[in-house]
């Protein structure tokens, strides 16, 4: 596993955003790397992100697996455009539509790792899937379609 | 529109849980209402719940989207079956799919509107569709797939 954050790489969204952002102060602050043809995160939920005591919140679910995977996709993007992630040239992509499939209850109180890939590619599209495992069990399926944006403003 | 909030009444997503939970501190309290044939909540993000600047979270959306409809699929099986909200016979329902298609980019600092209806119900499982306007304007549409669970640990 590669030993650089993507968060710490892509602007803005690692340092404003609620998910990504190191400088987000109740943000969720995650961190994702790379790790040969995925990307992967370890993350572990404060007290306050359950849906009821012991059960992480779905919510919070969408919220990893959306930034989790937008990053992917962005690293994705540079490395098939041999751009260099961080650069003025890389793109940025937002998220089109977010899918979620709850397979178990999300144990509280454990690292929760995510995994991210490619499913399609396209310079205007990326369609990424992402597990969500905790305790050796996938709890949750996600599948987000992000689109290329030159202006945050306009999906 | 009436007057008293789903989450007053369903316990436990009403006290614990980071999207419902009036005593969680840290998470987004939200309160739904009955308005006809459909349920309404008026939320506004605090500083932290941005994507970049100016915008909201996509996280923080589907996290809106999946506890407004979740307490609105409680309340239209209540109803349905002629059960009292807020009783010991009241069922719960968890989230098994969510699905989120993000319009546009939804503005930070305004006033946030969703609505949700049903679009299926069942005793096992109730569809839920749910919109999020901004200034007069959609700018996120989802879908919510829940399913009654006696046992807040098995879905």
């Amino acid at each position: 596993m590669e030993s650089q954050a993507l968060q710490d790489l892509i602007r803005p969204y690692g340092e404003t955003c609620f998910g990504c952002g190191g400088a987000n102060p109740h943000g969720l602050r995650i961190k994702s790397y790379r790790d040969g043809e995925e990307v992967v995160c370890t993350w572990s939920p404060e007290a306050h992100h359950i849906a009821v005591p012991g059960i992480v919140n779905g919510g919070i679910i969408a919220a990893l697996i959306d930034c989790h995977s937008a990053c992917a996709a962005i690293d994705a993007a540079c490395r098939a455009e041999g751009i260099t992630l961080g650069s003025e040239a890389a793109p940025l992509y937002v998220t089109a539509s977010l899918q979620v499939d709850y397979l178990r209850p999300t144990p509280h109180g454990v690292p929760l790792t995510l995994r991210a890939k490619v499913a399609e590619l396209s310079p205007r599209k990326i369609v990424m899937t992402c597990s969500l495992h905790a305790e050796g069990k996938e709890t949750a399926r996600g599948r987000g379609v992000f689109v290329r944006s030159k202006n945050l403003g306009a999906i």
